[in-house]
């Protein structure tokens, strides 16, 4: 009669290890990495101190089982977007669109905080920097995919990868004031010179 | 006489200041926003605490001064590197390359600590939201001039604002990793693409 306890147990601990990440999530968009604390994190999860601190015992701990759960939800994110543009003609315009919602999305937020904070401090760093590399090759190939890409033209490659440093670069203009509109202007110049670059021969 | 004894007395307030300020922004590269503290700085300094709260009583009224020094320090770099490549024939590769300079720069992280953290202080995203404005419309101007661009040409100017968001991508890439490699390649292949598009007809 063991098992039907320990399995409640284990889905609770679960949903639990999930409530206080995403509160760290969320804190990390609404305060920043400097106003994200332990304390806050386990008030807004509604979770004990005494459990936070078995599951994580430091904000480190926290921050790092952070990051690798927002890596797996921008992952996600991205690919479920890329997935409903796939098949048909190239849709340059609405590829280039999901790619700036990821980047000017609350996720994209929080993922910002985390990388600058990682900047002056090494051990986040070692954590954040290659999860970053694993998340741009993903979302590099998903957008090579959803654009129809040959990647062996030369310069196809190159002009992808901009294509992820301008966006990302959009994600940043776009904390401080909303730049939409200037933003859609951009990526409808951008979509045009991508095509006459991309098409096939 | 009060002449020769007050003239030193403002230049050597002025010299304090400069050097309070400029200590901020070595903190901020250094140590990160969280990491910077008014103690810090005036160690760094070498300015008395007396007289440091004479000239900023917070550390809200030093990072304050810190964006307004930090943007003219930014629009100075730019410009002469502009200036430096001004005449002859267009550069392309070249002006990219003096912008990803300045956007993988220390003075770049610097602008990018205060701009994450007036993501979440609205006190300093009143401050630092419009210098941004300003510094950008600086930095295009200066990169439409080194480019000889022509903005009249439809799609023009979004392609020169789009090159700046990509740099800046570029720029968050590289506080992480050493990505000058991957940096070269892409400004390769993102000069001959502006190039065909922005050449005069």
């Amino acid at each position: 009669m063991a098992t039907p306890t320990r399995v409640p147990q284990e889905e609770r601990t679960r949903a639990m290890r999930l409530r206080l990440l995403e509160a760290t999530v969320e804190l990390l968009v609404e305060k920043g990495y400097g106003g994200t604390s332990t304390t806050l994190v386990s008030q807004r999860a509604g979770v004990s101190r005494g459990a936070q601190l078995h599951h994580f015992p430091t904000k480190n701990d926290l921050v790092l089982a952070a990051v690798v759960h927002l890596a797996e939800v921008r992952g996600a994110e991205v690919a479920q977007a890329a997935g409903a543009l796939r098949g048909g003609q190239r849709r340059t315009r609405e590829v280039l669109q999901v790619l700036a919602d990821h980047f000017t999305g609350p996720v994209f937020a929080a993922a910002l905080e985390l990388w600058v904070a990682a900047r002056t401090d090494e051990t986040l760093r070692e954590a954040v920097g290659p999860l970053e590399g694993h998340i741009g090759r993903e979302v590099h190939r998903l957008t090579v995919e959803a654009l129809g890409i040959d990647e062996s033209r030369p310069g196809a490659r190159e002009l992808v990868q901009g294509t992820l440093d301008m966006v990302r670069g959009l994600g940043l203009a776009n904390t401080l004031t909303d730049d939409s509109a200037r933003r859609a202007r951009i990526l409808d110049a951008w979509a045009r010179v991508l095509d006459d670059h991309l098409e096939a021969p």
